[in-house]
């Protein structure tokens, strides 16, 4: 079964399937075309494979409105709707910090767009920060093929100022500026721990 | 609509449904015979908009086959199966730390069965523990109405010396005596962070 994600791309399972939802059998056509999404799960399966971090992604929320309980099989879910997070995406912990942080990509070249994320994801963010947690956002411009870590607090500026009537996105030249460039590496999808050494240090 | 949970209790939706898959329509009871999920999320959410700690439930883990995406209308998942997560159920930051833990219940009043964890759940804990996150398991004596917090390193004694074909419970004589208890609260039906203060100090 075939799965297509708002980015127009098949889904695909990773190369392990940790922390992934959906079976797929389609076949592996190597990297091209994984999502950010598929990219990081590789990458944080290589990273706990390896004992380097231990990050997951948290399962979709469904709100679940029909049951129906077969004799001697396993329930099965009849009826069910996706519903909104009410927190980030991505957390899990290294080097003893606590890593909460959201993915999103963009196919906008200039500037990318606040609208990629959710009041409750900014409270959730602002709420770890308060806690001492370490929270970002990783955006990749698909176009560019460029990933970004962007700090939560820079990201906090442009969310606050929006409200304000401020601009409705942040200028990809003010992200590729402030923010931490991810390159891609052998095995490693997005690298981004290296990003979060650079913020710790 | 009532969903009967594995211990026989009717699900009812938390005070607030932060972070709540189900939805309900349920009178609220008080608390009487709430599950310790209930429990759990009640305190979770107590603990959040107080800034104590920011924790939550993930969701359920649903593995889905079958997808509708009626005309203008949002999209009606129509078959899917409940599916084992490769994690535990909560995890957070509290006072810079990552917290892990899962919560159980059992109805025994003498010992704990080591049945109610999976492999996958222990080998998370570990990796955690690795990383420098505080892992432990909660534990509810339903009969005894008792509730403990047991350190995750104590349960990896346990399970490890199972699969060497020792017992397959921890008594609990020996959860009571290394746990550490944590008698209900005004509001707090879950006060377990006193008890992860204690693990901390």
């Amino acid at each position: 079964m075939t799965i297509r994600y708002p980015n127009g791309h098949a889904y695909r399972a990773p190369a392990k399937k940790i922390g992934s939802q959906f079976s797929s059998t389609n076949t592996n056509y190597g990297k091209r075309g994984m999502t950010l999404e598929e990219e990081l799960n590789e990458s944080n399966t290589y990273y706990e494979v390896n004992g380097v971090a231990v990050v997951h992604k948290k399962p979709t929320p469904i709100r679940i409105v029909k049951v129906d309980y077969p004799k001697r099989s396993a329930a099965v879910i009849k009826e069910a709707y996706f519903s909104t997070a009410s927190t980030t995406d991505y957390n899990g912990v290294y080097r003893g910090h606590y890593l909460d942080f959201d993915a999103k990509e963009t196919r906008n070249t200039t500037s990318f767009p606040l609208q990629n994320f959710h009041q409750h994801q900014i409270d959730h963010m602002r709420a770890c920060t308060t806690q001492g947690g370490i929270c970002f956002a990783i955006i990749k411009f698909v176009t560019r093929q460029e990933i970004y870590l962007y700090r939560a607090q820079d990201l906090f500026t442009f969310w606050d100022a929006q409200q304000q009537g401020g601009r409705k996105s942040i200028p990809y030249a003010t992200i590729a500026q402030d923010g931490i460039q991810i390159p891609a590496e052998l095995q490693l999808p997005v690298p981004y721990l290296k990003a979060v050494d650079q913020l710790l240090s």
